[in-house]
């Protein structure tokens, strides 16, 4: 029985490609923010990969955020005035629009925790900007490692206190989920099917028979109750 | 400037004896609670202290309290039907009254997180049963340390993403203040003054000149506004 719903963060839980671009469009105007978003995203599994394959030792990805924005910056040729401002961006990722009241309604079936290649120093202020109520935050900085390595999944469970069996992994990316319940989580999934624009062809349905197919939050939680 | 407030919470936040004894009370018929209580309790810095020594690796507190409830168990000449829910008392401790208001208060003021001995786990479910409203949770689970290792203030902080002197240690315990003081973050001492029982003769007062002192959580919120 699920005792702990741990959840991924960019773009099952925020819409991070319209909001980062909203800063960007501030901070950089006469760029393509949508297309700057999308190459500073583009960087991320990069940047882990060479974590992950121990080629660099674990930091976290705020660290990774600064660095790749430098990278992307001087591909589109512009000097952002205060890049430590940029780079919080990442902190200020607005919710989907069910993710507040679905995670309250979920609370009440169990534990909830971010399960994010996110840093804790991040999630807690994505958490106060779109009011979300974790009760704590596990995933990379707990396990000093990154998603879909099984030991994020493994430390998260050890961290909540709990055997994986009774921990669900809540992800809007199949590939999430294939690890997860490699590592013996629960699973389900919850389609963000604009996460990358109107053209997204990826992740529009589940690939595999999850645990809990569910169309938003709330939908989630009813699900939970059962 | 403080950014965070990072808080002791056996004896700061919550009122661990006499919600122990309450359990042992139950558990155990005909036992002295109290004595069972304390005796417990003094068995916490011996088992902790063979881990600061590096005599024997991290282990969570959870784990440290099990072991002891067995010594203390054979000393009292008895036998919990249930051990594990009699451990599971450290997750249902009482706050003390001012608590709850006092952190929802500061909470306006910077983030708050626990910086307890305790596990994760453990002050994730202490925190659900007395609705203490924290950011996330840090202390010897992120540092794999326990109080009064500097290590533990200072991953405590790093996991916050912010400078030592930008945190602010609020223990109730002057010696939890020495340590955070000397790993170079800011202090706060509230007294409980009856943590120990009435005839408590320790703590009574502020040891040092601590940047606040505050007689309760909410006279704390109200100085932290300054």
């Amino acid at each position: 029985m699920t005792r702990a719903f741990i959840f991924d963060v960019f773009g099952t839980c925020v819409d991070w490609r319209t909001s980062v671009a909203r800063d960007v469009a501030a901070a950089l105007p006469g760029v393509d923010a949508l297309a700057f978003a999308d190459a500073w995203r583009g960087e991320y599994q990069p940047a882990m990969e060479r974590i992950r394959s121990g080629n660099r030792g674990y930091v976290p990805l705020d660290v990774l955020h600064r660095e790749n924005l430098e990278i992307v910056a001087k591909r589109f040729d512009v000097t952002p005035a205060d890049p430590d401002w940029l780079t919080q961006t990442w902190e200020r990722l607005d919710p989907w629009p069910d993710v507040a009241a679905g995670l309250t309604a979920l609370k009440r079936h169990g534990l909830i925790a971010a399960c994010s290649n996110g840093s804790i120093a991040m999630m807690i202020r994505l958490a106060r900007h779109g009011s979300l109520p974790w009760d704590t935050v596990v995933g990379a900085d707990v396990a000093r490692a990154y998603k879909p390595q099984p030991e994020v999944y493994l430390a998260s469970a050890r961290t909540l206190g709990l055997d994986p069996s009774a921990v669900t992994m809540v992800a809007a990316h199949n590939d999430d989920l294939v690890a997860a319940r490699d590592a013996g989580l629960g699973t389900a999934f919850v389609p963000r099917r604009t996460e990358h624009g109107a053209d997204q062809t990826t992740d529009q349905a589940p690939a595999a028979d999850w645990d809990i197919f569910a169309e938003d939050f709330l939908d989630l939680a009813k699900k939970a109750e059962r």
